[in-house]
């Protein structure tokens, strides 16, 4: 998958798409906080995101506390978002069901 | 959890409530065979069933391959099947959605 | 494992045992940063850490990053640090390996 | 990494290499068993197999119960071995330190 940054216009359609996910004021990065009913399900959403990035070789920053994660996608090689980052973000979206 | 052996019509009422988990012929163990849209879905299947087995300090024996988890239940100290054995049952039947 | 908060006297005696923990301004947790050969060993160590947590239902705040894994404890409910929070920190370090 | 299927002189040689793993009598697949301290070592382990399997796009057949994990490294598409099980094998060995 690509690693060129998005455009403006290409970042916006993308977002139009992620419920729930923000774009950072620098525009670089995108956020999303999710909460699960206890750290079970919490961290079995974890390892699906996990396996996925092993797989796209595309990591997240990521806090977990008990039912929480908080995830920031942003692909440092492009100084900013890319269709990874999108990537990873809808199917985060569909893990966390 | 109680880890005294189930009766014969305690064990057939529980797994009443059970869709899919089988008796084996010596009645001693429970076995399900669930299947996932892919390892990513089976692996975070499994990690909240290890997450379960180290909270019940009760552990599955277990096969995977790809989307498929194969999961065999008994209580070695009690001989037999027990509370637990059920208990972690049906929270896999939970968890597989 | 007792919730009863540590003394001053016993926090000090636990984190001289426990190498890289350091305990926050206000005394009410302690930290310790990560660091692994890759995200494969970062989130292995994590899972060590989700099933200990699970056994003791004590969890972590932890922030990961590929190969960083940033680890706060503090037990909510004394509102300060307990000996759970050093026998998490022990076992942190023995999994770090 | 290529699927093409092994020699039988490359097999024997890139076995040679790797400590515990065993030819089956068809010479389609390898086995080794595998046995940790604990549940959590053996699930850690299990983790980093699963995230190198979706690296890898290459998946075992693997049986746990406890501290034992019995794995067995074939390439279906292939119909035998390939490079694709010695690195999986290799890696394993590595990862069960």
């Amino acid at each position: 998958m690509s690693r060129t940054p998005l455009t403006r216009e290409e970042t916006t359609t993308a977002l139009a798409a992620l419920s729930g996910w923000a774009l950072s004021e620098d525009h670089k990065s995108i956020r999303k906080d999710f909460k699960f009913r206890d750290f079970n399900a919490a961290f079995a959403f974890m390892t699906r995101i996990a396996l996925l990035a092993e797989k796209l070789d595309h990591h997240p920053e990521w806090f977990n506390v008990y039912n929480k994660v908080e995830i920031t996608l942003t692909t440092h090689s492009a100084k900013g978002l890319t269709a990874l980052d999108m990537r990873m973000a809808q199917l985060a979206n569909e893990y966390a069901g």
